[in-house]
């Protein structure tokens, strides 16, 4: 990078031309001295000579306290603008209306996009059309490098300005001014996380672009497309959102085969008007004897064991389709492991013995022992927490039906409610106090990277969830043993919760923004781009895709785990998929403020999860298949003990087992193409090491 | 390499100075020609200048056939002598007494040895003490690498010669001189493939040094010595022969551990009598009713629930010490996968796309078809033949039975013996025919890489083997349902079977050795060399190591799947292996052939087949358990149904499968400074890979 001090240029005006002189030239400034230098209005200044620009685009905001002073303002703007030897975020700033207003939009010249490309291990398309690892000072063989907007997505844009604001260090101890003595950065601080617990910066998020966002709708929930436009989501929101999107496509796709299988036995057994009768009697207190009086226990156990192999040819096909989309998003190669650690992360500084750079290092045996001593102990004192409550709600059930039964008034009829009323208050504080503590048990694990903190923070989210779902569920196929009950649970969980989810996501947040919050924040043409801008915040953030995702795990356990005692299953999800998939589109493109997501190579450990719910399954539909009493009539009547038909079970359950590990191994995770593009990086590393050793020797 | 015609160098004579002069300069003359050129006694001539040595190393030892012609000799010297881009191997070739003897003697210069070195893929110490993949052109600044007896071991240098001879392919449609019209080479023929099938090579081993052997055998098994000198044994024999010892060994001292809770469990359950008592009355027919009297059924579990988790913790930590090992042998980042496809391997000309190279390429998926479709299928046809005849042995054997009851005569009473005299007599053939099966369909599968061949073959015969040794035991274990029959016969089967082994492997090899073979061929001081070498051919060659890997096998799967019903299986196993290391360590050493064996990174398929068994064995013991009738009388004083207890053990299984699981998953498969060693490097690649891009750019 060119020192900032010869570069006289600068950004004055709103998009304005970054051509116009000025002579404070501020950036050339190092860090400490920041604070005595005053700001100007407008964009700062680009603090190398190739990255001055035509036109600056607005790509984050950043929510400053409501009364933050000024010369604090000013200082992080000075901070924003520094070059990164300086200890800045090498970024453009702009301070909003004035400098006493409380937003900051940040923005980010070619060289800091550049860069950061390069650390983050991003792939683009080289000269010859391949995808490469990006390397800065082989700019200019990558195609559209000298053209940001093409060359980076919108999303990788937002992404980098926040990973460079993130990881701002303090370069030596210095106060900030316009905040109290009390508050000092030391050596090393994280700068950006000290600032936001000290309360200056209330919030940061990355904007809309509003002609973009209209053709993405347009593209993709707007009409009645078949095909989800995955690579603009990409291009817009990133591939985290992407990947959810495309699993989401993929699965729905898939859910086609056990749907038509589903629809097919159920009306070759008759069993259409008698589940759908089922399903709306949920309430009524018919006791399941005629239940299993006439189906196909055949229909059954092919339902059964074509789920089971299906989930797993499913999870297959997946990964392979995974792997294709992240070559093709320029994730493959992700140097997460050999870039500076998350700035949450703490530990003494010592030299990387990977990367050879001095950072904080922390031992990993010391990480596993947090993990197996405090982590997983606590994560299973929750799980005992909720079936404690269940079995609290079922024992005051019993109770408060006695009570019914002795006294029957208005009372007990009333207090019959209380236990599960009860439940759900402890469900619901359990979950929200569990939620805490998983944060608080991560962080204290402290992983190195930030894809590392967040699987081991939604795998500790996701089985409390799914066992707070599925418990009642298992109780009563292993424990009642009471299958009638079972699929009446099941059909009133999957319509009801569709539902109920369906209204909650969707339905009211459209309807407060519509009606609620849209009138306070009508837009017209005249306002201020800053207006514009801080209108957006007024939006709710972005809830997360952990809501999503669980949804679809939940689905596919109901799906996968109990598929052979209901057998539409498959096609009430489609169903809601179909539905889903544009709600979920509407949802992030209008309710909400866009999220910052980064850029990822997978779904991370929710493949873990779909994987370990297709081999869960085998063993839940085999136990179900065997309670099935047409089954063990059949049996019996074939001169079987129930003893031999529970050993035929256990045989067949283990060789489905053995079968889907088999299928597992033999579908490769990766296209052939795929593996081959990799050895040939791998061949060409291993080559290109050789002879930079050689080199290094000659020199 | 130099123009070999540049050097008029040669070694005339035994070990003679390589500096005399030498006119007919007979290597530069391409491959065609070579048939022309007399050829002289003594070495053939260096090819390069930087390879003349003072002294030549015999290496290998090739066995031509009985009355080869001489020219044939004299053109396969010169081949063998020719620089490589002349198609030659760039050995140094001795013709043994003379030109018409029927061996040849072979070395390697320096250069062919370095280049080969790179071509394997082979780790050596840099000069920062690290061990890094070789590279010829930086080879200066590699340890030893002007010395090649320091640099490479004996096994490398061995099979480098090797490796070269077996590499040489035509480069034009050629006649070979004093062969018959009919044997033409075609391009790319595999000359050496070509030679052996068309009986012109009789055989090719790699020679003793006997000062060195002297010195391993004294520092391996000739006195006490706890700890088996394995850098030695790499250094001799290689690492494939060292993974095997190390194997051995690591797992001999684990089996103390278990050893000892079988012999305190044995104590205090006073069984330590009745088990000898009845491992000693195998034959007479004692109905077990007694035998589980007055077991202890708590010991009995804590055995297998001990040995469950044992073996899942055994394997992994061999995983890091086979890691370990693998780095200090230098045989981490071999590059089977980059260099030349094995020599049997056929297919299309075409580019390969990893390596860009020219070479014969074969689809992936019409392997993958011709395993599933032919492969597989065939060897569940042989596994159902095992099957099969041990049906026929039961029967045939109760008929027989009936026939001596209903008869009595001294006839029938031979005729008892039949079914077992058919029933060996058919295992035998089946595995005779089975052994070519499987080689014909490894061949059939085309691999592209000798190792994936080898753990392809050695799959196949192992899973027939495994089944061959298993499938009475498993009979008797889940059919038969009869636990004492199998404590009898598995105390016989280890106390008899080892006995055998020991016998079979070693005594007898010996006794013949050095009764029979060893007056023949009594060496006297003033033999000539060429004698010396010429007697080590009069040794059989050496049977490979399946045979040893099958035997620790199968042990394994006496310990870990029928443990609980001996708790003494471990003492016996302990005391087996201390002798078994000794005795194959003088097998290897003295009574056989060298060997040929690859540089290997592990176990290759033999440690999947054991951590196959390790988790089999959780099905194998839960179910031992669970026939042991005290555990079920136990049951039943407690109020449950045989289902209950069935639902029990079905879920402890399901538990300790997990269990094991988690272990597996948690213990990381390489130690910590490995795994930093390992991303050091790829981060290095990395960043080399993104500098060579650039130079290539500039340039």
């Amino acid at each position: 990078m060119s020192k900032a001090g010869d570069n006289e240029g600068g950004v004055s005006d709103w998009r304005g031309s970054s051509k116009q002189p000025d002579g404070a030239a501020a950036g050339e400034k190092v860090l400490s001295k920041l604070s005595t230098v005053s700001a100007r209005p407008g964009w700062t200044k680009v603090s190398c000579p190739c990255c001055v620009l035509e036109r600056v685009e607005p790509l984050v905001l950043v929510k400053l306290k409501d009364k933050v002073s000024p010369e604090t303002k000013r200082w992080l703007l000075r901070l924003i603008g520094a070059p990164q030897k300086d200890g800045g975020a090498s970024l453009l700033a702009h301070p909003g209306e004035d400098a006493s207003g409380d937003v900051i939009i940040l923005s980010a010249p070619r060289c800091t996009l550049l860069r950061a490309t390069e650390e983050l291990g991003l792939c683009k398309t080289y000269r010859n059309g391949e995808m490469e690892a990006f390397s800065y000072s082989d700019r200019d063989n990558f195609k559209d490098s000298d053209n940001m907007e093409a060359f980076l997505t919108v999303a990788e844009r937002q992404f980098i300005v926040k990973y460079e604001l993130e990881g701002l260090r303090a370069k030596q101890d210095l106060r900030v001014p316009g905040l109290p003595d009390s508050f000092t950065l030391h050596h090393r601080d994280n700068i950006w996380q000290k600032l936001s617990s000290a309360g200056v910066l209330v919030d940061m998020f990355p904007l809309h672009f509003p002609d973009k966002l209209k053709n993405l709708s347009e593209a993709w929930y707007s009409g009645n497309q078949l095909v989800q436009p995955l690579d603009a989501v990409n291009e817009y929101f990133g591939s985290s959102v992407a990947f959810y999107f495309s699993f989401l496509d993929f699965y729905t796709w898939f859910l086609l085969p056990p749907a038509i299988l589903g629809l097919f036995i159920a009306y070759f057994s008759g069993e259409v008007k008698r589940e759908m009768a089922e399903s709306v009697s949920v309430s009524k207190v018919i006791v399941g004897i005629h239940d299993d009086s006439e189906p196909l226990v055949s229909g059954h156990m092919l339902q059964a064991v074509f789920s089971m192999l299906w989930s797993t040819v499913f999870m297959e096909l997946w990964k392979r389709r995974s792997s294709t989309l992240s070559y093709r998003w320029g994730t493959l190669q992700l140097a997460e492991r050999f870039a500076d650690p998350r700035p949450g992360f703490h530990g003494n500084l010592g030299v990387n013995p990977v990367t050879g750079r001095v950072e904080p290092l922390f031992p990993d045996w010391q990480r596993d022992l947090r993990m197996g001593l405090v982590s997983i102990p606590v994560v299973g004192l929750f799980l005992g927490l909720v079936v404690l409550g269940m079995l609290c709600f079922y024992w005051g059930e019993a109770q408060m039906q006695q009570l019914h039964k002795n006294w029957d008034s208005v009372l007990t009829q009333a207090l019959l409610y209380m236990p599960s009323v009860l439940h759900i208050v402890y469900t619901n504080m359990l979950s929200t106090v569990y939620k805490r503590v998983a944060q608080s048990l991560t962080e204290y694990e402290n992983h190195r990277e930030e894809s590392a903190f967040e699987n081991h923070l939604t795998a500790k989210v996701l089985v409390f969830t799914f066992f707070n779902y599925f418990a009642v569920l298992f109780h009563i196929a292993f424990f009642k043993q009471d299958v009638p009950l079972l699929r009446r649970r099941l059909a009133s969980l999957l319509i009801i919760s569709q539902l109920v989810n369906q209204v909650t996501e969707v339905v009211i947040p459209f309807l407060v923004d519509r009606f609620i919050s849209a009138p306070n924040r009508a837009e017209s043409e005249d306002d201020s781009h800053q207006d514009k801008f801080r209108n957006q915040w007024t939006l709710p953030p972005f809830p997360g895709l952990f809501a999503e995702y669980i949804e679809l795990l939940v689905q596919f356990g109901y799906l996968s785990l109990f598929s052979c005692v209901f057998p539409l299953t498959a096609v009430l999800l489609l169903l809601n998929n179909l539905t889903e998939i544009r709600s979920d589109a509407y949802k992030i493109c209008r309710l909400f403020r866009k999220p910052f997501f980064p850029p990822v190579a997978g779904m991370g450990v929710w493949q873990i999860a779909f994987e370990v719910l297709s081999f869960v399954s085998v063993v839940s539909n085999c136990w179900l298949l065997l309670l099935s009493p047409r089954l063990q009539q059949l049996c019996k009547e074939g001169g079987m003990s129930s003893t031999d038909v529970l050993l035929v079970a256990v045989m067949v359950e283990h060789l489905l087992i053995i079968v889907k590990f088999i299928i597992a191994t033999l579908i490769p995770d990766e296209p052939d193409w795929m593996r081959k593009k990799r050895e040939h990086i791998e061949y060409r590393s291993m080559k290109a090491l050789r002879q930079q050793k050689l080199q290094n020797e000659e020199s």
